[in-house]
């Protein structure tokens, strides 16, 4: 097998667990494998580097940054080769240039526009394991840049999508994908698989362990992704796309969200195209929306209800203001206390009754349900916060996922 | 004008000495001057990045070496660049390969082998401050190098060289050359200027300062280099063709060796190509000789004497016991307690004296002299290492250098 294996800043934090991972993939590559590994900077690396950029400037230029911080990969990648090349392996690093890792030129946080792996193939060819410094890549015009947060995982996606590998193993402290939180459900069970989608919509569950953009890079790249521990030898849980996945379970997952504010606007005047500019005035303000509510009353005016991430409620009371000063709207009011608890599963495509049994669940614990969204493989619903975790294990309970 | 500024491991020590470069930086800018600027890494961070190398193997891959060391200068280069911007100068960070430093492929010790200025030029002239990792560059092949002990000064003259800078200033803890070693001498004084050819042969006095290989790269590319330091602004010293030196002194400076050991071969065979056999085979060992002293007996055999740095003299012996096995040497000695005083001057090629002084106080100090070797610009003596100090002295104030 072709494998990628990426290993975050805590797997490569010290010296000694660069050795582990160095004992790692000699094993994988002992077992017959061709391997690329993807590194980050050891732990702690970046966070100097950007203290020291901060000590110079609040507002270090971006190309400038990029220069700096890439160095910390390209260490980690570099110790990592002599360590392989110690144990008797043919090992060699890369820069992600050498990598061939094109981005666009959006320094701090560049998209990958493309990868020439030609450079890749032929190290492969030679039998070599390549060790890739993640987090980075190369413009067009040839400065280096840096992929931002999560980058690395980026790095070993696309990469492992160029090559053609046949999985993706990410490496963290985490042992996989969970059914839900296991600090709120302790009998939560680790999935063995779980598709693309699912895992979209349990973001707030892989959120220490994977970013969504790795993932729908993933999705569409067909990379088999594995997330799994690099302080075990445990199995951990493959991402891959819904054909692989035989057995499809009726509910996968439970996801919690606490992070969200409610926004009810009361009596929104009826004229054509109003919602429509609110929500406008809201996107320019890039206040990100994710449920939305709309009650019509007998006067023809409306109530509008819509969910925000905490950290956008502030821009967001500034766009209200302004329709309630023009009078298009009479008032509003804001709930942080509420938090959005999702039951995700491939099989409700083909099932009915997921979404009536969760409603169930929460009128049997005297839970309500302000709000309501539901996709083919989700079902989310809206409570107040002092009920979160009830509802978690609540729904845990109720869909056997403990089984 | 347009002027390289080179500042070593010591003055961008910490965050503070890089304020305090980019100070003399924006100073040098302000005054008119384009600026490309050359960095070490921080001092200490190659020893940290060797240390972990040697970590994982006591033979480190020689590429993944220079991966691993080339990260240093990159950092220094954008923080450097980082707080030029922040005093409002337009300043952009250019590793060796964007600086287009094309070297051959000998890791951890690669030769320049030209450098493409383009990507400098079109910065200089978008009035840009350039500020380059020093230490590096990028062989044919794509890979990183490294430039090997004084790696930076290198890159500095080298770039000064291919831009056609009018100066190239080389700021350590040392504020110049002076006519001799201070701590031996306290009333040496630094000197305004010397030649490259004095410089060369005053070798152990900028041994601290300069590396003769970038002297020698100086020389080649006529490259006007100055020495001085980063912690005052006190004037360096200016190494220059001898054309640009009005006032020819007859001595610029004593120079002491104390580092060679003699080498006395008794009775060597009198037969044609003796003397080049020996000489080849410690070539073939890496020997280093530097002077040569032949007697021949009246018997026609000969006694040899030669010096070798005291490091090469274990090699040496294991030559000479060759020699004395087949018997084409009866017998040798070894000497380690002497040392070499050297006379450097570029008015020597005019003025007959210069030498004869220098025995003559020799001389009168009852300091015997074993060995003498003369150049154009030299005269070199070798003593007992316990008359060195009272040597160097001695010879100061016969040539007046204090004046």
């Amino acid at each position: 097998m072709l494998i990628v294996q990426k290993f975050g800043g805590t797997s490569v934090g010290d010296l000694e667990r660069i050795q582990n991972v160095a004992n790692r993939v000699s094993e994988t590559r002992k077992a017959g494998n061709d391997v690329v590994v993807v590194v980050s900077a050891m732990s702690g690396e970046t966070n100097k580097l950007v203290a020291y950029a901060e000590h110079f400037s609040a507002t270090p230029e971006r190309g400038e940054v990029d220069m700096l911080l890439s160095s910390g990969e390209r260490v980690t990648a570099a110790l990592l080769a002599i360590a392989l090349n110690e144990m008797g392996h043919a090992a060699v690093s890369m820069s992600g240039r050498r990598a061939g890792i094109v981005t666009d030129n959006l320094h701090t946080k560049a998209r990958i526009e493309e990868i020439d792996p030609s450079a890749m193939h032929k190290a492969i060819k030679e039998g070599k394991i390549i060790v890739v410094a993640g987090f980075q890549g190369v413009s067009l015009d040839g400065n280096v840049t840096t992929l931002g947060r999560g980058g690395s995982d980026l790095s070993a996606v696309a990469i492992a999508g160029a090559i053609g590998a046949d999985l993706c193993e990410i490496y963290t402290d985490v042992s996989g994908i969970y059914t839900t939180d296991p600090r709120i459900e302790p009998k939560a069970k680790k999935l063995d698989r779980i598709s693309y989608d699912e895992m979209l919509e349990l973001a707030s569950l892989g959120a220490k362990v994977l970013q969504n953009r790795s993932v729908e890079l993933a999705k569409k790249l067909n990379v088999n992704l594995v997330t799994r521990t690099s302080f075990s030898n445990e199995e951990g849980t493959l991402i891959t796309k819904e054909e692989n996945i035989m057995e499809k379970p009726l509910v996968s997952g439970i996801a919690l969200d606490k992070n969200q504010a409610r926004v009810s606007l009361f009596a929104v005047k009826d004229r054509t195209g109003i919602a429509s500019e609110i929500f406008n005035k809201l996107a320019q303000s890039s206040v990100n929306i994710d449920m939305i509510i709309q009650n019509v009353a007998h006067d023809g005016s409306a109530n509008i209800d819509f969910t925000v991430p905490v950290s956008d409620l502030t821009d967001a009371k500034a766009v209200v203001d302004g329709f309630i000063q023009s009078g298009d709207i009479k008032g509003a009011s804001y709930d942080e206390k509420i938090c959005k608890v999702s039951i995700v599963g491939v099989g409700m495509k083909s099932h009915t009754g997921v979404a009536a049994k969760a409603f169930t669940t929460m009128a049997t614990e005297n839970i309500n349900i302000t709000m309501i969204s539901t996709s083919e493989i989700k079902v989310s619903m809206v409570i107040a916060e002092k009920y979160a975790e009830l509802a978690v294990r609540s729904l845990h309970d109720a869909y056997e996922l403990d089984k």
